[in-house]
């Protein structure tokens, strides 16, 4: 598996699998609705960046990478992952966050933060509490799940670098 | 006083307030140097709605109101408050953020949720804590004070509406 930067111009690369990850409504906030050009406007304007994993020649997963606030909280990294349907399980979601850290520690940023990890996805949670997140956050039923109703988002942080001493 | 809802386009009333509290670099991610242009788009671009308390005809402070997040989040609200330096400790912030969830549970949200309470911001932590909002999270380091350096930023939440059942 490789993992390279796409340019905007590629998202089109990334676009099946964000519509088979949107359309589950059981991760993302992004509606199933999502057209493609906000798909590719949150995926890949910058100063968001764009990654895709490729197997075989074949686009399997992507990751966007960005500041998580403006300004002054600018030092503080967002990232977003989507795997394909058919390409779960194998590692990728793995392989993706740990180049995303890579990635954002070389571009200066000294943390990650995410700020919608559904709850009930146990899968997601024990992936990132794996790769080093702590969750430091819990909104009571900020997420409208389209299965289960209204389920609790957890908000999950890493530091990138050691803290200064 | 009076609180009412403005227009993109009166904007230029709530300049001289959001200049002056981003100069100090102690309360909002927005560097000190946004431009008027990012400014206006971030406090009234649809679907952000704002709106100013005025005090004898001038404008002593303002707030806009959002949601939160796009799709399966847009139920839970998120605001931000600005008021004169010159009008301060006279319960403006108060009486903004009291309109602003009446409004927000107006338009038919459920719940509010500040990201950035600058958490060294005592007056404010105070503030929302008095108007119902709890601390759901504390993200370490992620706001780089103008005078204190990196410190923790807090997550808070109200409810707007009784739970179900």
């Amino acid at each position: 598996m490789r993992i390279r930067e796409i340019t905007p111009g590629e998202f089109s690369l990334v676009w099946p699998i964000f519509q088979a990850v949107v359309a589950g409504g059981d991760v993302f906030a992004y509606p199933p609705e999502t057209t493609f050009d906000d798909a590719r406007r949150i995926w890949t304007s910058p100063p968001t960046r764009a990654f895709v994993a490729e197997r075989d020649g074949a686009v399997v997963g992507s990751y966007m990478l960005r500041p998580n606030q403006p300004g002054l909280g600018d030092h503080v990294a967002n990232a977003g992952y989507v795997v394909a349907p058919e390409a779960r399980n194998r590692g990728i979601a793995r392989a993706l966050c740990e180049h995303s850290l890579k990635t954002a520690a070389e571009a200066g940023f000294v943390a990650m933060q995410f700020n919608l990890v559904v709850a009930t996805n146990e899968s997601a949670v024990h992936l990132w509490t794996s790769c080093g997140f702590a969750t430091v956050g819990r909104v009571p039923g900020a997420f409208r799940h389209a299965r289960l109703g209204p389920v609790d988002v957890l908000i999950m942080y890493r530091r990138l670098v050691p803290a200064a001493g």
